[in-house]
């Protein structure tokens, strides 16, 4: 076989295992065919998102950090799957699943290439800090332009998903990203007033 | 209709269009499940490849603007298509066809940063800086080890290539990331001895 160093060998074996990340299936649906999105493209048009946005950050962010944040903060779903926001069973136990997760693929590198993505995945999570308050606010941010742009199809109406259950995450974007959080709420407005999300919960569509 | 700037519109108009890059698909296989990659999880892997890979690069790079160009450097194929490397006469009006979609898919955001997008693209492209030599040398390395890992099913076997055509890009490998060039070589040379890259052009498998 090929003879790399150590080091090479493990980037080289985190790199392959990544592949995997194309085949992980969001909840949403893409705008213009009909097939779930995966998390792979998903986190590349988030990093997108960073770079064409970054004015909108209610803080001064180090856009580097922003994209290693949104690049690697889905790569724990190899293992333990993407978890639907909506999904108060799923959420329960997701922070374990995520915990272990991160364990064994980050754990692939080097260690200290281990432990930084391990820092800013935790700080994603947390959202701590401006970078992890306005890459977060671009996660939450994306779902529901695609919702709006289909007419609710990309996955509030198949999911019977309403307006307080949306707006319950608003305060999110509004701490990293003012703008779009206003923004986001307009959208909302305007999809309840159009008829594809519903305005309370139990009412029907 | 929900009002905002026009600048935001602009962005945001982008944004959207960007959602067609997953449907734009490459010639080479993912490694475990038989459908063809996508430009956009195809970016992502590449940028996560940048993060992990920076220390191989043959000169200081600036890793923000080496993942700025890997995510942005397939945006053309929205309108131009992914040529694939070995397709002589594709490869012909390339050039044309993605200058065409750079100025109308760039052309949708503000001037500041369609600006910013070009000169990234087109700095890409002509691989004068360290930045984009790096950048290049990944998108060269990736399809490369997507062969070797699935004996040569990802694009060469279909496609007939031969290890003289694979060889003859080498040299991009080598001026962006001499180690991970050496190691390519070294994939290529064990393909051949396994059977699965052929040794000449005519040699069938």
């Amino acid at each position: 076989m090929i003879s790399v160093s150590d080091r090479l060998e493990q980037q080289l074996d985190f790199i392959v295992e990544l592949d995997k990340l194309k085949h992980v299936l969001r909840y949403t649906h893409l705008l213009n065919e009909h097939r779930r999105e995966n998390s792979a493209e998903h986190s590349w048009h988030l990093a997108m998102l960073a770079i064409v946005l970054t004015e909108y950050a209610n803080e001064p962010v180090d856009l580097l950090r922003v994209l290693k944040m949104l690049l690697i903060h889905d790569i724990v779903e190899i293992d333990a799957g993407d978890t639907f926001l909506f999904d108060a069973d799923g959420n329960q136990d997701k922070a374990v699943r995520e915990m272990r997760a991160a364990a064994r693929i980050f754990g692939l590198l080097p260690a200290d290439q281990r432990d930084e993505f391990h820092a800013l995945w935790r700080e994603f999570e947390a959202r701590t800090t401006p970078d992890a308050r306005f890459a977060s606010a671009l996660d939450r941010f994306m779902p529901l332009l695609h919702n709006y742009l289909s007419d609710g199809q990309a996955s509030w109406r198949p999911n019977h998903i309403t307006e307080t259950q949306v707006m319950a995450f608003n305060h999110i974007l509004r701490e990293g990203a003012e703008p779009l959080g206003a923004y986001a709420q307009a959208l909302v407005e305007d999809s309840v007033t159009q008829g594809f999300l519903a305005a309370e919960d139990g009412t029907s569509f």
